[in-house]
């Protein structure tokens, strides 16, 4: 998709996330856990290499070509730019690899399954599980903010600011800390969509706006694109909660059923299946809708993306 | 010390350090758990709130007035200076009190005293703590890098970077990685010297050097604080590992001789108290050398802080 093309088909964009996603596994082989100690190293490798669906990085990627247009004659912005996506994409995936590590221990969810493999303290034991997900977590920072990359300093500082908003209190650990404090009480849907806009919604959204900010977008551009993000990171959720009632562990490649089992309210629990299904149909079109409005001119990457989040088995 | 004076003397530093106490102080109080869920938003106050030395504090804003003679005719400037330097007083402080939320839980150091009261697992539980410090850890990065405080965008991301290097895996975590690694293992010196200087020299020595980020510093400069931050972090373990078997739990606020009872390995038992309180004067004699070689007008505080880590009895 590095060409301009008139409409966007299936075969482009799977073609598009092909490349993206060899560029980001490449990209975080570089970088994670190459200057660590070598247990630590090993621990924060295991974390992030070989798994993962890699839709964060894919929304960076997909939002930095959708302000892409306004650098395409400028050869040093626009490297400047793709390398601070590229970044970008590496940073927060590693802030979500780091909040499964430290999600899946015994404190908290206590899981041994994660991507069809042992989680992070089983194979590692908990102290390193622990350090490598607070490594991980600077790293995402260090990724941020290079000295020597072509990446204009105030794009480094914007891009600090959205990762650190999106993770922390007011973002996905917050989501964390009311979900934490949510099993076994009835939470009602505005309740319950609340806790989910921090704990996964942020970082999607967060990951869409970090894109954004890699190139120039106008007001209007950026309005459309949060309300995108908000509506993909929702849907995102609901989708998430009726897999863990329609398919088995070895689709999900993690523990499956775990919500109910937990007696932690979820979106089929509290609309039913159907509802629930219908609810996130809802949301891929606001998702849609709110691309339209951006005024963007290739919005298509975006768009299929919140198809695929819609529509994907695991 | 706002004020040209010709001479440090005991008096001018103990009248600064009341002041920058007082302003770092009512700072985190500002920042910290302000917009997080109330259950986290508490364990982190309890973990950053009324304790610590505030070392890494005092260290970012002596730093930051050694340096701060360049824009002392620029007002706008300097308050953005200014207001960047306690933004990184703040933010070192969160990375130091995140790591001991975390070296504190039971799969780490299982302690149950810290600063004379219950850690902060044992007072909230341990899922809490986990998720207060990841969300430290974050807010640290966020207090860097705000969007309306007249700081300017090239020094976020400097300060950004700075952090991030020294929290990460080739600082902080990867110290603590390595130690974790030491337990019952006979370290040389200079094994000892590389654990520490990555486990709590990093972090001391990126506390002077986001300082002096906050203002204009020559290489000669930079050079020398560099230089007395290395010698004054391990100056700081060396005081360390002597205060944890000279003095008791009730001087130190967290459980004494822990070391030894860890069968750690520590520069008292590598060798012996007497040498290693000689090698601490080495070490602090280092440090004001280094200070020395800045060039740098007013360099009293960060002396005055040498010789406070060096003197110290808890």
């Amino acid at each position: 998709m590095n060409h301009p093309a008139p409409a966007a088909t299936p075969t482009d964009f799977a073609a598009w996330m092909q490349v993206q996603l060899a560029r980001v596994e490449q990209a975080l082989s570089d970088w994670v856990g190459a200057d660590a100690p070598a247990g630590l190293g090993e621990a924060m490798r295991y974390a992030v290499l070989d798994g993962g669906k890699r839709l964060r990085p894919l929304l960076v990627l997909a939002a930095r070509q959708a302000v892409a247009a306004a650098d395409a004659h400028d050869a040093t912005a626009r490297a400047g730019h793709d390398e601070a996506a590229l970044r970008a994409a590496c940073a927060v995936e590693l802030i979500h690899a780091y909040s499964l590590v430290h999600d899946d221990m015994p404190c908290m969810d206590n899981d041994v399954l994660r991507r069809g493999k042992p989680t992070v303290h089983v194979q590692f034991g908990q102290a390193r599980a622990l350090l490598a997900g607070d490594a991980l977590q600077a790293l995402a920072f260090e990724l941020l903010a290079p000295d020597e990359a072509g990446v204009p300093e105030p794009v480094q500082a914007r891009l600090c600011r959205l990762l650190a908003r999106a993770a922390g209190s007011s973002g996905m650990a917050g989501g964390q800390a009311i979900d934490l404090a949510s099993v076994g009480v009835a939470l009602d849907e505005a309740q319950l969509r609340h806790m989910h806009r921090l704990k996964t919604g942020a970082l999607l959204q967060g990951s869409v706006m970090m894109g954004a900010a890699c190139g120039q977008a106008d007001a209007a551009a950026l309005a459309g694109l949060s309300a995108y993000g908000a509506a993909l990171g929702l849907a995102f959720q609901v989708v998430d909660d009726i897999l863990d009632v329609t398919q088995d562990a070895a689709t999900l490649g993690k523990t499956a059923g775990k919500d109910a089992a937990h007696d932690k309210p979820t979106y089929v629990s509290l609309l039913g299946l159907e509802r629930a299904q219908a609810h996130a149909q809802a949301l891929r079109h606001d998702a849609l809708a709110a691309l339209a409005a951006t005024g963007l001119p290739d919005t298509r990457a975006l768009a299929a993306l919140a198809d695929l989040v819609v529509h994907r088995a695991h």
